[in-house]
């Protein structure tokens, strides 16, 4: 008998997300029919639009139902197989949220793997984060060389691999981040051209400071104050790929100080997610393996261990303590 | 000698802006150099976005110096004449300004005139305000059959135009007016399919009756909560073309409450300026002018005598006293 630890929905956040929303369940993985297999998944992947699925709330996407087992993409490898298409030893990625185990008929399931790059990196900048940055960056911002571009979340799974695509496509870019030693990665490491910090208390005045030439393009995955500092110092006809907006995630939304400046300064503005543009994975992910494997594109994760902890790690996720890619390591 | 009376811009607003901003001068008419022509003007145009000229704030345009003739648009007639491309009797629009006289080489004037129409429609539907509906309704929402869109201050220049134009690609449509008389010339006489009055204290309750299957394109002259409004009932993937944000111009930026709508509905917002998109304007003015002229595009003025009654009657604009285009007649 094998036994499938899973993270549960048990009650919806009132105001900020809580443990108490989380509970640990461990049922026995049942018999296989036929066609199935079993995954035992490696990996978790926690992502901030997971907060939007706790809440009973319209979206664009149905709320997660209590009781059920938290939505989530994992990558993991067939351990069992009554599907000849799916062998024993096949690396998939898959949506079988927050648990050890899951049963697929192979008709969701995805094949991952080159040698060259680790199982993780198919949540983070080979996956999903990475897609929505490449979509963002070039179907919407489409930024010409010598533009500016401004990324939020700079040192995150989707901004990280945003800003460097930038980088890749000839512009000046200007990272905004946490504290000092995420901004250091994010110059140091990813390559950006400046990283604002915006905990220093003087983001209006550092944006400026960096931006001399204001900013073409905004990949957002932010919101609230940080979005309001940023339309401040958009150039006329500027694109903004609204991609997240974590500040408002919890509790009541953020207002926009100074609309009138979309107006004003003639910007686009793009909301997305990805998973409605699925006609771009293959070209994209395509892209980000190949930069990812020969080392061009950067990237850094935060591991939490085991599926017990994922529920604290996701909280730490959504107050900004992760420094890169949030994954659980299941195994 | 002929005296060309004109308004000047004397003051800066500090807020809302008063008649004390403007001045009546009353100089000589020049005479006229070679190659110049003197036009007499008969309409000035005023429009909503002259209150951010007279600010020293950056927006699209450079702000307008004080101690000058306020900026607008004009039509009138060439009564003398030093260019032989040019003669008198010539139908003309040109941007004039305030005043009642002005002096070109040709080169800023544009030929108008058409026996089944009146000069002053060169001003509103066949002119600028009709030109932004075309462009924003069919370049930014690009409507298809069946969807719904919304347009606000739909009694307007701008709105009532984007308004008919959107009916006749086959969609429903839904204004946004201020009073019962300006709902029911939107319905009655524009065509609209219903016409909410934002003046009735229950903004909300009544654009959710009149958009059973919420909005898909939203033309958008307002701002400030209508905007609010409207945005709650934006359906996915819908576009909101930013042409106007009338609730901001005097005073303080008026916020945006629920931002992360845009991200949750996946919405377009694009703000823009018709005279930075002239390739569009022979192809819109010929389809305007035709559906004018046919009776199929309907259009209301509110005219005010002389151009000393300028400065009050552009007050009355930003408050939405005026009832569909706002001219000034100067004959």
């Amino acid at each position: 008998m094998t036994v499938n630890r899973q993270i549960l929905l048990v009650s919806r956040p009132k105001g900020a997300a809580t443990l108490d929303n989380f509970q640990l369940a461990a049922p026995e993985v049942p018999a296989l029919g036929d066609g199935q297999v079993l995954v035992r998944n490696h990996y978790l992947s926690l992502d901030p639009y997971m907060r939007g699925r706790m809440n009973d709330t319209k979206s664009y996407a149905p709320p997660q139902p209590v009781d059920t087992v938290m939505i989530g993409a994992t990558v993991g490898e067939i351990v069992e197989s009554l599907n000849p298409d799916w062998p024993v030893g096949t690396k998939v990625a898959a949506m079988f949220g927050w648990q050890e185990y899951g049963i697929s008929d192979g008709s969701d399931l995805r094949r991952i793997g080159d040698a060259r790059l680790p199982l993780s990196v198919y949540l983070g900048a080979a996956g999903m984060p990475g897609v929505t940055a490449w979509y963002g960056l070039n179907k919407i911002i489409a930024p010409k060389a010598g533009e500016t571009v401004v990324v939020s979340a700079a040192s995150g799974a989707v901004g990280s691999v945003a800003g460097q695509l930038a980088k890749r496509a000839g512009c000046r870019v200007v990272g905004i981040a946490g504290g000092p030693e995420k901004c250091a990665y994010v110059v140091d490491t990813l390559g950006f051209d400046a990283c604002v910090d915006y905990k220093a208390g003087r983001l209006d005045e550092d944006l400026k400071a960096a931006l001399p030439n204001g900013a073409d393009g905004y990949f957002e995955n932010v919101g609230g104050a940080v979005l309001d500092a940023v339309l401040r110092r958009m150039n006329a006809h500027g694109r903004i790929a609204l991609c997240g907006m974590i500040a408002g995630y919890e509790g009541a939304p953020v207002p926009l100080q100074a609309p009138g400046l979309l107006l004003t300064q003639r910007l686009l503005v793009q909301g997305f997610i990805v998973t409605e543009h699925l006609e771009v994975w293959p070209e994209a992910l395509g892209a980000l393996a190949q930069a990812l494997a020969s080392g061009e594109l950067r990237y850094r994760e935060t591991i939490s261990q085991g599926i017990e902890s994922a529920p604290a790690a996701f909280l730490g996720l959504l107050r900004g303590e992760n420094f890169g890619k949030q994954v659980v390591r299941l195994i």
